[in-house]
């Protein structure tokens, strides 16, 4: 029990001196790189620049003790900011207390909801955000997130959380971009970008390929320093570039978030939604880092863990925080061997917030903007796209919807219609089963479709194999594929259900075996099953269908084969093309 | 194309005069038989008794036209009349012409919505509904229908569409029964309770089956004639028995209903549940008496037909109607051939509407109530709710919630929640998968789960059958299902998955496919797939997985087991169990 909740004590014995070491250094690594970011996303999701601070303390401390990956960062995170910035934008006055309180209760929310789906073991909730519909919500969000930005990038008021919403915004206003902002803005991407790419450039220059990464990660720091020197020494701020501005020295008040209940029932639904995403993109990402070190980790724990995290974030006056991708990369590529590198880190940031912030005062917010932008070509997936279109369509038109109503109707309404689109249209295609008449391939005990492999077969038997469960959804469209067999072949006086791909039967699918069962027998024919699964025969003996069935049950087709086919000629294919690799 | 749309010039040409005078006869008997029950369903959907005339006349020629059934009979049904009165008792004050209008509106969405679904073939969507749901639903209703009934037979007042509102309004009103009404209430449900039970008797006193199932069938039209005479006689109606009293001797008159938007965005989710329910319970009959007499019936052209039936209620100022089960048995029995049957019933309803009105002036609505009680017991199921849980504990779960959730908010809060759990569990099933690692049957080319049967295997050798088709919902667990099995067995070399009832592998799937392949690789052991179904191969084709996949792609489990258990020897099972009839 002490184990599952607090993975704590199983690393924490076996902590010695060089661990220590290796996690400090991942620490510093993380502190130094992440403050940027962790600013940027604060303002992100429309909150002073200290709550991305704030988000960066306790809510690592919180994973050190709950998290089962050893090399996850959590702290707030571009998708989640942007849902938080959505989810509070309608409710409360940007930049008022009100809204940072909101946010905190957004947390609070997210975070009882992670831990209770942590306690019940609803992690596979996950499971329904499929591939193709979490790829088109990165892609989607990341282009709504660095369109958010633009404003910003350039000196310009726009707002609004759709694509159609930015975009009307940028074309009345991109007339009153402010030019040294617009200047810090554009010179911050172009740099950022270059070093994103400086990597080769660097190792043919001699460097190592640890250094080389650890200097194009530092890119957003670099740019910090420079155009915060530049706007200081120029007195910029007096041409109208924005700056983060006074923060305070001191840590995070402590205190609980706002209950009040018609806030909580508007951001209930968010809530979830940050949460599921959240949980999304933590939990794949941990199991890619976890499957590198052949580490395992516990996706219902993890939920606990980040829920843990988000309350941590709640009580400190701060923004709902995930596992953040970025983050996770520098720690990881930084060495850190357990969970306290993130509690070291969070000891970094508070330093940070308590000594060095007057260095800052001068940051631009453009600069900060810029590296938000380059953040999400991380996010950005064409190939993707084009993958799927090729794989299947219904993948890609769950893809398409997602992408096309995050940009329509925001995040939420992408990820809600993504699913939804998803299920219907797994439930439309397990509604409409595929099914084959088998044959006996020549010579041996094997069947398959007589469409495409040439096989043998006997006028007065049926063999259906049905490529799908039976369940209430398709038991009437089984009847009608019987009944349209039957009608076809007057000489048929046997149908053998081949029960391979039938997984489970339920008791609709029951009925209407009874409905075959009992118009076959109207017309002389019987109905056999054979290769029913262990699982379904045990539930058809919980009824008296078995009691009912006109014909037998075999163990194989070639068993109802051998049995069956005895009473007339079998007819053996003359021609045909050599069977292939599949059936 | 106008074979699909006007069915009924398939039959009109070969009409001749032997199926006329059997039509002619089955409406004469038709139309004696349900003017009762036309007047009660009226008054059960809080209408006019007259209102049940008129959803007895120009539905019914609707369907003659468009109708593929030979048999159904349209009219006024229970369960809709029910849903028809809970639909609108919130909107507008019962009795009122803007509640009968209102009944017209929502015939007319509910024939639109049904004609709509019936252009675009979405008869599939009736499948939904599963047999449980259906059943449980059918039972609820039966019981919600006849508390309903009570107030009328006892004389009482009380209204409500929960068992608790009936239940406590019954509580509160009882003791004002009034002694006259509640003497000919309950004296006519003795008495059709005992003619429903009446048919063995009248069989053994010499009757015929078919003569002595008219009378007992005849039932309300007896009952009908004895209380009125009762009524007249004694002038009960000064004493407080409530009557039908004047009804209007005139055609229903023809009008276009209400198209106020509030109204009609109130009804859109109503209407819908209206067509649904009364679209699965007409196909469902029509299907059964199809299959009795070899006809066929085409489920999407009946969808046209129900709301081109619905659409001539609504013109024709009356209420949602439906294909009615007791209606349609009559009609069945007394020997209808084709739909005219219907329009000749239409009308002779037509011209006791006009002639024979008066004489039901004295009708008491307590008899009406006891018939409405009686014709609930043909809904209740309490046999299905037994096998059901005997069955499938999960069918039985999404049963009982439909049936709770009817009894406490309504049948459209049922509905929804039945098919709601009922998609949800069935999601749930398939998204933790069976898969089961089968062995070599000794001697024979098949291969069966090693926990069932008494299988050979090879220690290098993994031959997992994954029991579901692979989509989002599962792909995950797959994943866990192999790196778990794999962590187990050190000295595994190859594992091979057999597809074969794997139906379908998505995108996301796809991409656990290629982790899975990836990460085995990392320690060494193969993957290979066997038995892969051809559509499910034809997909695989479209991406670059069989390029990288580590292994072979085998046509059958056997041949998969030939090649690869050559390096290592082959453990024999030293004793165990003959095998049985499954896998």
């Amino acid at each position: 029990m002490l184990q599952r909740y607090l993975p704590i004590v199983e690393w924490l014995p076996s902590y010695d001196r060089h661990t220590l070491s290796q996690d400090l250094f991942a620490a510093v690594i993380v502190t130094l790189m992440v403050i940027p970011q962790a600013l940027a996303y604060a303002l992100l999701a429309g909150l002073p620049a200290v709550t991305g601070l704030y988000a960066s303390m306790l809510p690592l401390v919180a994973y050190t003790l709950f998290g089962t990956s050893r090399t996850l960062a959590v702290g707030p995170m571009a998708i989640v900011a942007l849902m938080t910035a959505a989810a509070l934008s309608g409710i409360v006055a940007t930049g008022t207390v009100a809204y940072s309180e909101a946010a905190a209760t957004l947390a609070f929310l997210s975070g009882i909801m992670l831990m209770l789906m942590g306690i019940f073991r609803l992690g596979f909730f996950a499971n329904f955000l499929s591939h193709p519909v979490v790829s088109g919500l990165l892609s989607a969000s990341g282009v709504l997130i660095a369109t958010s930005q633009l404003g910003n990038l350039l000196g310009i008021s726009m707002s609004g959380f759709t694509l159609i919403d930015q975009l009307a915004g940028l074309a009345t206003h991109w007339r009153d971009f402010n030019v040294p902002t617009a200047l810090i803005g554009l010179g911050s991407l172009a740099f950022l970008m270059l070093m994103r790419r400086a990597g080769p450039t660097l190792r043919r220059l001699g460097m190592t390929a640890t250094l080389s990464g650890f200097i194009t990660k530092a890119g957003p720091i670099i740019a910090v320093m420079i155009s915060t020197l530049l706007v200081w020494a120029f007195d910029l701020q007096a041409h109208g570039v924005a700056v983060v501005g006074e923060i305070p020295r001191r840590l995070p008040p402590l205190a609980l978030p706002s209950f009040d209940p018609a806030l909580i029932s508007t951001l209930l639904m968010p809530a979830f939604l940050i949460s599921l995403v959240g949980f999304i993109e933590s939990v794949s990402l941990a199991q890619m880092l976890a499957a590198k070190r052949r580490q395992r980790i516990s996706p219902d724990q993890e939920l606990f863990a980040l829920g843990g995290s988000n309350i941590a974030a709640a009580v400190s006056s701060s923004m709902p925080v995930t596992g953040s991708l970025s983050r996770t990369v520098i720690n990881f590529d930084a060495g850190a061997r357990t969970p306290a590198a993130g509690s070291f880190a969070a000891l970094g940031v508070a330093l940070v917030t308590l000594y060095l912030t007057p260095l800052i005062h001068f940051l631009p917010i453009a600069t900060l903007a810029a590296s938000i932008i380059v953040s999400t070509f991380t996010l950005l997936d064409a190939r993707g796209l084009k993958r799927t279109w090729r794989y299947s369509k219904r993948d890609f038109a769950a893809m398409l919807a997602t992408i096309v109503l995050t940009f329509v109707s925001g995040v939420e309404v992408g990820v809600m219609a993504g699913v939804g689109l998803s299920l219907a249209l797994f439930l439309y295609t397990t509604s409409r089963p595929h099914s084959a008449l088998v044959g006996r391939v020549p010579g041996t005990e094997h069947f398959r479709n007589v469409e495409r492999y040439t096989t043998e077969h006997a006028p007065s038997v049926a063999l259906l194999r049905v490529d799908e469960s039976l369940y209430f959804a398709n038991a009437r469209y089984l009847e009608d594929t019987v009944y349209a067999m039957v009608a076809e072949r007057p000489a048929l006086k046997h149908v053998v259900l081949i029960g391979s791909a039938v997984n489970l039967i339920d008791a609709s699918a029951l009925e209407s075996l009874e409905a075959i069962n009992a118009r076959l027998d109207d017309s002389q024919v019987k109905l056999h099953l054979a290769e029913v699964k262990g699982p379904v025969m045990d539930q058809l003996k919980q009824s008296d269908f078995l009691d009912h069935l006109t014909g037998e049950v075999f163990l194989s087709t070639y068993h109802a084969w051998e049995a069956l086919r005895q009473e007339d000629a079998v007819v053996t294919p003359l021609q045909g093309d050599p069977p292939s690799r599949q059936n």
